[in-house]
């Protein structure tokens, strides 16, 4: 691919930021604050700002209903605080796990107002989801059990399904419902959406723009994810990602900090299909995934984590779309290994950054998104401001 | 459940046996050989036949070709040898996976030679299904790739697609196609038919006779395999076990050897399904599926090894009838966690041994199988005429 | 082994149960509350006394420093409530995992000033323990990495040993440091104390008396934990337990609720070092284990999660009593796998619930321990009680 | 670190290949054949003269006894040999898991004159060693049980220790042993040497000169190797590695290939230590590591999968070398966690293919030594001759 081609491609690339992602995080052991960390949705906002500011591909925001829903309700006031910093609203994404309510399940629950006030709140979201022009609701769901005989596997996947589809029901026209899974936590035995199967299985009951999202820390240790990708493509069922990597478990670590490659390889299959002339439905998939963050940024500054894994994935891309396909189809067509495997290799060896400071300096960015953020005070400044107005975190000593 | 309605289902268990259960198996490391150890298909009808006469519940065998197809082709003769061992043919198996010619995959490779050849074994399969009178064909795929790059993705899943279809045109109208999916191994990169996502998709491009046949050693680490099988279950595409135990990867140890608990908390959903009123189709699912090991007997003696299995498996299934449904539901309804909880605790905890040796007294069968075998001197006997027929095993010192 | 002589082992048992395990608890998503949950020392004491009164074999607590200090410092006071409640203190719990100076790590924080204060905590909970007169103390460090880079293994490591080494000068002459590893978690990256091989060298720079604690839920998913256990105890260097059981990563559940028969054989090798003629090290050692529950009751009933927990521990016990260890090492001289298998398999099945049941009518306890409980009205009545105390905990809704 | 001082260094490095690498390997489902796979010692060390010649990193080749072993017993024409392919005799590998005697363990083993066997093997091994002038022999078990209750694990460790220690003492005086550790495989329930807590404790009993061997492969999924490699480091215990990469269990894929970043972290402990003026002992134990691969390849040629795992291998080794340490360390005194982990992100997105192409043109090496392999028409070449030689392999068809 020519270096003209490429900047087109970067130059289409947008990933959505989670606006939980500039908040404090932590473990169940308890979280470690930051002066600095957004606490309000204008905070959030704000430091979304700053990432797109700095990287300039990163223009949507999703939020997360209730923790950001306006006390006046006023959609369009947050609208335009958003394109305030250059941003729009992304997903809208429910949240049916924190209330007491929920301790025994959502959609699975066995009973039925509390499947009733989930699904209500699904509904909130949909038209939360028109108001604000987003691209859709983003659905993940904590149901499950903790112990053998808790539940009823059978009954709670019906629940489930009729609820999908009640909520797929009041969907924008123009929207998409993206169904996450996840292998386990918190449920600690078995969990309703598991595995992309489970996703899949639900999208088929629901309707067309019903797609699995793939967060990359959700399967069991092990798991191709990139064969996944590959085969949601084809089956045109892939709506989205949720990037984040991991060691051991749903770590939430910075996308790309554990196993690199691997995201190189998930983006060396979405490039395929983007450019596949010989699959329309796995093309036109690709060309319509929507790319998300979902990050716990325990340590790291939330907004520098956001830029380094924005530029990474923007790495990724450069790396993915740097492969020589031709060479590559041709060695899998000798079924020579050796040279398949290399054209992958030579293109993720490549060091693209010089490539990428070009092509920020050509959008009248910093070439180096995160020095040229560190350097620009906001993080002192914030503090200060935010420290002001909600108070010091907690310090040290015995609490 | 009553002990007359308990011991009525457990008269009507049926499991199937591997011929190749029978023969010496090993590692990559090497194999470990056993004088008494079948070498011919005759010496594994034998050795089945002597399972199901201390056991009572195994009276099918699979049969795996090419390795047990008979020289002169007929398969009256050894429809006629089963029958003078008390059994009869259960499922066929194709080997796609050792010949030289699928060095790079069969249904899955490149090359329409190999696929044409894979898809011609698989027919012939179909046709000695017919002939041998057998219950379907069973389906495992060695089929993947062990570096990055390799393969395209997509296009062998397509090839799959199309090979699949090709062979389900040519089964049996009363027969069934199983289709086995394995997480990894012999493929260490990607594997094409990796998951029970993967196996109920090409399912459901085959048509409804085509169903997941679910290997317990098959999984990543900690997967809840009875969340699975409910779920197929209700979907009406569970169409068979392969029982074994693992600890690591695809350990291939006898049931229960492990982990028993799972195999009971996997038994407690299909007899669940079994006597479940309002969900015809798990219930009608539940009642067809078909049940076989597949283990590999390394260092056990392979007919006491298989005879152990089978006890165990009738125990679990003993053990699940026994579960107080009413009280479990009961517990479920009220979100009692711990009381569903012991419901399952309770069953599993009952030494089902007595009750079990009663059951085989009444059907004059010994009431300790595994003890029985042993005495009955059989091991011996096979030892001294098969190492007289075949030559000794290799000894020991350095080879 | 004869009844009487397996009465008098049941009749030695003791288990320590952790005080924290009576209070809410959950997971990074957020808690689900219970109003009868303990909240102060007090009521944790009470509801400790309440699994001791039940079950008659959990006559120790776990204090949790700074969670369960007084407030007036009067550590004679707690001993004698505990006293009053039929319960005495067993192992001190220092935290250095909370309070926001230990964002970066305790023993391995690179600043000096942390260490110090870590340090000094250390040493004030060596003082409780002798005021206490508890059994020793009991460590466990989330201190680790997230990112590459972040840290200096080696140098962490010597500051870790050098921490580790004065406290153990602080120790009361007749107690024990017992050194827990984890695997992962609340650190993702690295874990400075993640296995029993960092913990042993610890332990062997330290001293004596110095041993490991091994929490069953703390390994990479499939080790063979009894296996470290038979090691420890040769080397005698096992210092205890933490009993739960996980399916996936530290998921903390109430043991044996997953594999229960992981449990049993761990039991299987104390039982065989206890009863050991010849292997004087492993068999004192075993004879001095520490054992304790460490469980998060998510969902479950506190108090009834900690009983049944307790029960289960003790069928397992008893269990691996019945194990018939001449057979098992005839089996073994023999290389006899399956009759060795059998001897444990044998012991595993046989129900020894109206065993106990008798044992705990011997001592005039309920036969059924968890039923006699929930029967006390004791869970309605103090929740009650702490509710008028404490006010309610949160209720439905969005908060 | 300046390119002189780099270069320097890359001078330095020797990386060793085992004989076995160039043979035929395969599954427990079977081995694809390669027509100019080694099939002698004389075919294997030519094999292994390739792989210097082309990349000039790779002087040694281990041995395996008895594969390796010549029929005349004369070492003498070995060493010529190999010294007239460019190489020497690295290290010598016994193999007590073979032979039919060794199905239940080797130096596990109940059987006195099996261990005795076993232990006489290693005191061959030891004098071949002393013969060849090898740095010393390589010790890997496949010792462990499959099942519940097979061995005794107490028992066993002793056996085990005993006839360690009486191998120890017939080591040469300047050569070391190098005792491996591996998770599981080809036991399935207990291995006797299952991590690097084992391996250590066994080191510590048998002297100074035994140390532990670090396999890539032979961990639990999501083990943090480099802290083990720092830990043994810093113990002055960390012998050899050998190199391989593996996505699920020890599938010995060739190095990199699938987590390529996991390797530049290890190097990135490796020099530390090798350049640390405070950790005297760490930094001669680096100093000393001996380097080796062990891949099974099983679809892709062998030298061209030697060459292509030595080159990355050097990689590696060159971007660890260009790791800002100064940097490194200040941020790690400053708690900025971003700041260390974007040293080591500087130096692996480093393309360093063009300095190491320089670094051969002054070797007089080809710039691409796998391209130049390639091109060299060694492999038709040498399938026509040992075809010749050894007869065709097994073709296509049911064989």
């Amino acid at each position: 691919m020519d270096k003209a081609a490429l900047f087109a491609r970067l130059d289409a690339q947008e990933i959505e930021t989670p606006s939980w992602g500039y908040a404090d995080s932590g473990t169940r052991f308890g979280k470690f604050f930051q002066p600095n960390s957004a606490r309000t949705l204008s905070e959030k906002l704000a430091d979304a700002g700053q990432v797109h500011k700095y990287t300039g591909i990163c223009p949507l925001v999703a939020l997360h209903i209730p923790w950001d829903k306006p006390e006046d309700g006023n959609w369009d006031t947050i609208k335009d605080e958003a394109a305030g910093h250059g941003i729009r609203i992304g997903t809208i994404n429910p949240n049916v796990f924190q209330d007491q309510c929920y301790k025994h399940g959502s959609f699975s629950n066995v009973e039925e107002s509390v499947r009733r006030k989930a699904v209500d709140h699904h509904i909130e979201c949909c038209e939360i989801a028109g108001k604000t022009g987003a691209n859709g609701i983003s659905l993940w769901y904590g149901d499950g059990t903790n112990y053998p005989g808790q539940g009823d596997f059978r009954a709670r996947r019906k629940y489930f399904q009729d609820s999908l589809c009640e909520v797929y029901a009041s969907l924008p026209a123009d929207q998409r419902i993206i169904l996450e899974y996840k292998f386990f936590e918190p449920a600690f035995y078995h969990t309703d959406v598991a595995d992309w199967g489970q996703s899949l299985l639900f999208c088929q009951k629901m309707g067309d723009r019903a797609q699995v999202l793939v967060d990359t820390g959700h399967h069991a240790v092990g798991t191709n994810i990139e064969h996944i990708v590959a085969t949601l493509l084809q089956e045109g069922r892939l709506g989205g990602f949720h990037f984040n990597n991991r060691k051991y478990a749903d770590d939430d670590l910075t996308v790309g900090s554990i196993n690199p490659y691997e995201i190189f390889l998930i983006f060396n299959e979405l490039v395929a299909a983007e450019y596949d002339a010989n699959d329309a439905i796995a093309r036109e998939c690709a060309q319509n995934v929507m790319y998300m963050f979902d990050q716990s940024h325990n340590l790291k500054d939330k907004i520098e984590a956001t830029i380094q894994s924005t530029i990474f994935v923007q790495e990724m891309l450069a790396k993915a779309l740097l492969v020589n396909r031709e060479a590559l189809q041709a060695a899998r067509a000798n079924n020579d290994i050796m040279l398949a495997e290399e054209c992958l290799r030579d293109a993720y060896g490549t060091d693209v950054r010089a490539l990428l400071a070009e092509w920020r300096e050509n959008k009248g960015l910093a070439s180096n998104p995160l020095l040229a953020f560190r350097e620009s005070g906001y993080t002192a400044q914030v503090a200060e401001e935010r420290t002001a107005k909600h108070g010091a975190v907690a310090g040290g000593g015995y609490q």
